[in-house]
């Protein structure tokens, strides 16, 4: 049986045993974005580390990941630390570099901190219930060119697709920027902590739709909290996921989004949060 | 004339010329929370410990802080280090330690990153109008018992102060959650990014509204948006900053909340995210 493409993507081989904290990759063309490997993955590879860590206490709670170059096409490394063990959570930091094949220089790409914890079960309340939406309602699949990662997810708007004329005509009133989809790996594959980090970047720029003109525009940070466990993820199989993005404010060349997942079920599984730099 | 207690709360000196990416402070009694100093003033340190480096490229952007452990009274280090420099934007991880004056030996006890960038003038929109709401119609001055903190803010209530009644009766429906408040530095002082990072997090525990039952809770990792540049947070002066925060789901421990900050003449300075432990 094949690898399932997200799963070849998450692969990585330990660097040694003089160097427990480190592990090599190499970027997935399968999940290419125009200058760069889908941001999403990356993050993915944050978790991927982390949750091999012999050291591993609980479950992953927290990610921040910070984007600080362009990955190459090729090998990386990437280092998680777990910098702080409590009684029942745990501070990572975590670096991606990778090394120029002409100057052999090593240069930092991708800082990223996390926070894992053991959850135990406690009174629980969701304020954020899932829109009444069926997938079967949703637009076309969306596919989007020059970015190969958006054909490895089913991804299906109910609100706020693409726009179909790039003539500039800003959107208004509230939730200008709003939209809501459709999400899972294609093909299918069973949920996990890397693949809804993933997923939780899985939102096109909210600045066109917002105008709509298509300027340059790229996630500079992304922080994604985890409202679930790995029993929770389990259940929620391999169906669609919903998410909602919208923005809060476009200001100055940088906007900000806010992003929520929910599965079949209504249940809230993360929240995210990201900065995107984008060009007038 | 002696200095506001925040800027002495944010003093820091150089640790020496062999450790250009370090200096040395000490925690203020004057922004003491229950076991530790209040999280907002560790995050302004991360802010003055990247605003102070001699290398710093443009100002700040994205700040997450992880409160890894509860820092003890008394000194500490920070290390803020400028890990990739772009044309534009630059990326920061910072740490801060402190050394068991028993043991001698050195831990973490947070752990940050921050992005800084040049701004350029580009076509902006806010989509977060500020609520309509006035100062003078305001709560009464906030205070907590055993969080000396809340005495260097003026914090008035407009909607969502703390309970009356801590009776378990759980607050139901939408924005359960939601405070609205007004929060200024007591006595005044002019507003600056270090100030506007320790104020996205002077609200108190969602989940002592929602319940309402004084579980112990505390912040795990805070992520601050600044959408404004250094003249504009200028422009806001000394006065009231309107705060709004809500959470969207508790779970198992873990609740994230999601807060907004708008100056007096309605322009968004700051979105904050949060998730943040409780206890049953």
């Amino acid at each position: 049986m094949n690898k399932h493409p997200f799963d070849a993507a998450m692969h990585l081989e330990a660097a040694g045993s003089d160097r427990p904290d480190t592990w090599r990759g190499e970027t997935s063309p399968a999940y290419w974005n125009m200058v760069g490997p889908f941001g999403g993955t990356t993050a993915a590879i944050a978790v991927r580390a982390v949750m091999l860590h012999p050291l591993l206490l609980g479950e992953p709670i927290a990610l921040t990941v910070n984007y600080a170059a362009a990955l190459a096409a090729g090998v990386f490394e990437i280092t998680a630390t777990p910098v702080r063990t409590n009684r029942s959570t745990q501070h990572w930091t975590i670096e991606l570099r990778q090394t120029d094949p002409v100057t052999g220089s090593s240069s930092v790409v991708t800082t990223a901190t996390a926070v894992t914890a053991v959850r135990r079960t406690t009174w629980s309340a969701n304020e954020s219930p899932m829109p009444q939406l069926d997938v079967v309602n949703a637009g076309p699949r969306f596919s989007f060119d020059n970015a190969e990662w958006t054909n490895r997810y089913d991804i299906r708007a109910a609100r706020g697709g693409l726009p179909e004329d790039w003539d500039g005509a800003e959107a208004g009133g509230d939730d200008a920027s709003l939209t809501q989809l459709w999400v899972r790996d294609e093909p299918p594959r069973q949920l996990d902590f890397a693949s809804l980090a993933s997923m939780s970047d899985a939102f096109y720029p909210r600045v066109w739709l917002r105008r709509p003109v298509r300027v340059p525009a790229g996630t500079v940070s992304i922080t994604t909290y985890f409202h679930a466990g790995s029993a929770q993820l389990a259940q929620s199989g391999s169906t669609h996921l919903l998410g909602q993005a919208r923005a809060h404010v476009f200001s100055n060349g940088f906007f900000d989004q806010t992003a929520h997942l929910w599965n079949e079920a209504g249940q809230l599984l993360a929240t995210s949060h990201q900065i995107v730099y984008y060009k007038n």
